[in-house]
């Protein structure tokens, strides 16, 4: 029997003999690998956090206190141990978030996904707790790689001057997803080598009491800090060194790689299934670059914390002058990469669309009202079974409505290798390019300048117009076949451009047609489809919009929301045919 | 004749004596104060700054070597000493923007008005001179209060790891634009008490190189100092001590009131029109709060370094438990705000547009994605005459497209009370208040629950349906007026709802009339109109959205924007009866 069998709640926890916790810890990680073999997950984070997992509970009562976990996706030891072991087993790997959800137990306190957050979010809870004469430690877990998140530091400072309980860790394992970069971390390190006694402390700087604990894998040890501070009158930050991938000699060896990892073989940390390396955007980006530099552009790729996304590696290590990535601070990205392109040199910006929502005051003021010539290569903004708080559908209903951007949807190879050479030379604007996400297609490119907006019309109809926003291009495609099928003629409209219209060519698609459809690969709120029918409110055409509902979802498969939003062709063929009749 | 006189560029500082040069700081000083006694302005951060800027021009070649000033409402002296003294002359006060700007000037780089870019920027700069083997030393000056906004933050940390040429100067009056908040103001302070030599040093635990200068007001010493790490091959932070409207007795005295100040007698200080204390949509969530309050709701106040524009000082003394300001860290005000309603308090947060854009993730995730009840109170978001940077007009364009959020229009005192009681006793949903902002009207609230969309409609006709949102409800009434007085009838909407549309009215409005217009005080893209005009496009109504284009202005006069926007009630007519013909 495992020690684990008798713990379902932290109460289960403190019952242990003290004996048990090693053992406790063990089953952990056991039980955390054959789920993370078989279906993939966070490894290193998570058995890196064991040890301090089982302190914690054994030390403080949750959810009376209330531990916050910083991006949370190392809450695996901490699930196991509040009642989401069924989470664990074969059969319920999914019936779990991979991220803390008040939804789903009283031991988590915020759907969190992106860095950063932990601190504010510990010293709202502390000032409430205050407010309504309420009790209980506060507890801030977050990583050394969330630290290079202006958030944090706007949260430290203001922690600096709080008057209460209020403890936050920071668990340094010194390792973001990636290396981690910036001048704090020799900070870090200073005080990782002097334990604690480094010249300078950032800690202290921001007006914390510190205290730095060596042995963060060492539950003993941990205990008896954790005692040490628990209820503690006011902030403390407890520097807590920890070893990444703990206890998994693959995950140790190779911390980046085993930050989150596929389904892989147990016993030789070989990925299960070996995806053949298909050709894919990501390829067409790094050979345009190549041709770039070749020519003499003065190009920089830049990025924040995520190199992996773009297969920026090989780029990185072959042209260490032409790459740059700040970290975890797409704020400093944008403003930063605005200047690099108001200097003279040719930014190339690459972000997720769910970690640049970080910077949307930057791309207004510092890159869109200065005009300046960068280039965003924008990742994930589309319709997909992401969790909660990395859902990409949102990038059109913000970027689209920021003046001055060009803001281009390629539906092709051909079509982003024009738009990137266009964007590289061009002086007069930032543009953002997103990318379609749906494999390689391959359609010539009418255009070599998108100064303009101009749509591409590929096939000519009478009765329907069909616009197909870029990854959505082929889907319209499709509808326009199955029209044909039925009688009705469409015409088939690449409107290459998502936030400024062909007023000429929607007016005349609006005096030949009869119904227009327009079809975006997000939100429709805001996004494509409302500023044509906006722009053809005054016409006698009907505009039928396609995309995504305003709505938040938690891991729901892409055919599933496809039918829900009549993306499938066939159901938008029939809410075609309803609007001709 | 004064020493100004000889000077027009940054060479004819270099040009005169030495000993020329305090008398040249005195008609600095004059003449700026000269220029904001007449017509108001930023008179504390310009009078701190007069002995620094020349030193600067006197040390460095600008524009090859490059000042980047934080914010830049400090760049007056900056300005004179630049070509640009004529636009501090009588009759040429506006020819000039307050903030710096490339347009203007060969020695201004960017336009900014928020604060915290300016090391990002210059980091900027400083890597594109490195790219494309350009030469010039590259300096932010950065006051002490803009240091509380996260993207300082992620550029000093970004800082720290460079290799090239970068000076960076904190401007430190011991100043924001009010007092400072958070923990790291205490290190300055002992920095500034141990002049450089302070326990520890927030600036060294960044990884940069430290000097302190305690005589920020000294020309000779600055002069001394810059010679000294002119082309600097490093970043090197100079802290330099400054005194806030040095020269200048009543900014001196008041820092705070003399931050930013109306037209003003320059002997006495004493404001040139002091306005009656006309009562204001401020005066009236105050008493909401008094009256939560009284009931013993757990309600708190928070704000992000702008308690003036809400007159939230007097409450901030009277309830100093019930008061938060965060400094100017906008993402912290909203994930601190969300974790405050999550642990069971009552957050208002209190914001400009302009300044919310900075924390637009936050909102998404940890307002929205967890649908914690609090209350934003949004200020500004209107079509006005501000400098490009403080543009509000963006507002709509993207809380509105935020899944979960409720996002409230009141036209009336009576609907703003009802909204603040609604939204500060449920718990279902984070709610946005957008102010109307055109003096305060009285129309009975129709609704005490906005859980549901409901429109009111206060008038029946039958040939155009007016949706007037907020703000420009007023103008929707005045647009129906002339419309009976032509013979057409028309409903008249006041939606209340900006970021859910009533379906089911809007149904029945498209059946029952032939042209639906929508009038909202902001960008059209992404906004309210779309909205509508989306939902109705497979409807015969025909759909009109009056608001503004998606475009940047710069200090552009209201009535010239209401007429290009065709917001003139005379304009909206015409066009109306266009459509209806």
């Amino acid at each position: 029997m495992l020690i684990l069998d008798k713990v379902n709640s932290p109460e289960d926890v403190k019952a242990l003999a003290f004996e048990e916790l090693e053992g406790l810890a063990q089953d952990i990680r056991d039980t955390i690998l054959h789920k993370v073999s078989t279906v993939g997950g966070h490894v290193g984070p998570n058995l890196g956090v064991v040890e301090m997992t089982i302190a914690l509970h054994r030390v403080f009562e949750s959810p009376k206190d209330k531990i916050i976990w910083d991006v949370s996706h190392q809450t695996y030891p901490h699930k196991i141990l509040t009642g989401r072991k069924f989470g664990f087993m074969e059969g319920h790997f999914h019936d779990i978030s991979p991220y803390s959800s008040q939804d789903e137990s009283v031991h988590d306190f915020f759907k969190v996904g992106h860095t950063s957050t932990s601190i504010a979010n510990a010293l709202g809870l502390a000032k409430a707790r205050d407010l309504t004469d309420g009790e209980g430690n506060i507890i801030a877990i977050i990583g050394d790689g969330s630290l290079s998140g202006g958030l944090a530091y706007e949260a430290l400072n203001n922690a600096g001057d709080y008057k209460g309980n209020l403890i936050i860790i920071v668990n340094d394992n010194d390792m973001s997803i990636a290396e981690n970069h910036g001048g704090m971390y020799r900070n870090l390190q200073d005080l990782r080598e002097s334990h604690g006694f480094a010249e300078d402390n950032i800690f202290r700087a921001f007006g914390l009491e510190y205290f730095y604990v060596k042995e963060g894998n060492d539950i003993a040890k941990l205990v008896e800090v954790f005692e040490k501070f628990k209820n503690i009158n006011h902030p403390i930050l407890i520097h807590i060194r920890t070893e990444k991938g703990h206890g998994y000699l693959p995950a140790v060896e190779n911390k980046e790689a085993w930050h989150f990892k596929g389904a892989f073989d147990l016993e030789t940390g070989k990925l299960a299934s070996l995806q053949p390396a298909v050709r894919n955007y990501n390829d067409v980006i790094h050979e345009v670059m190549e041709k770039k530099i070749a020519e003499g552009s003065p190009i920089i790729a830049i990025n924040g914390g995520i190199p992996g996304s773009f297969k920026l590696k090989d780029f990185a290590a072959k042209h260490p002058d032409r790459y740059y990535d700040a970290g975890i601070a797409e704020q400093f990205t944008i403003t930063f990469g605005g200047a690099v392109a108001a200097g003279g040199a040719r930014p190339i910006i690459f972000h997720n669309s769910t970690f640049l929502q970080r910077a949307y005051d930057q791309m207004v003021h510092d890159l869109a009202a200065n005009n300046e010539p960068a280039l965003i290569m924008l990742h994930g903004g589309v319709i997909s079974d992401t969790a909660i708080t990395h859902q990409g559908t949102l990038a059109m209903t913000w970027i689209s409505n920021i003046p001055n951007l060009v803001y281009l949807a390629p539906t092709s190879e051909e079509e982003l290798i024009a738009m990137m050479n266009w964007a590289l030379s061009q002086n007069e604007h930032p543009v953002v390019i997103h990318l379609p996400e749906h494999g390689i297609e391959h359609r010539p490119s009418a255009f070599s300048s998108f100064s303009e907006t101009h749509y591409q019309i590929t096939k000519y109809g009478k009765d329907v117009a069909l616009l197909g926003l870029g990854g959505l291009f082929s889907n319209a495609e499709k509808v326009s076949s199955q029209l044909d099928k039925l009688g009705i003629t469409s015409t088939l409209v690449n409107p290459l451009h998502i936030s400024k219209l062909d007023k000429s060519t929607l007016k005349s698609l609006a005096i030949t047609h009869k119904v227009l459809a327009t079809f975006e690969d997000g939100i429709l709120d805001g996004g494509f489809g409302q500023k044509v029918a906006g722009f053809l409110g005054n016409y006698e055409i009907k505009v039928l919009n396609f995309g995504a509902d305003k709505e938040f979802n938690e891991e729901v498969p892409v055919p599933e929301l496809y039918e829900r939003y009549h993306l499938l062709p066939e159901l938008a063929v029939k809410d075609i045919i309803g609007a001709l009749a």
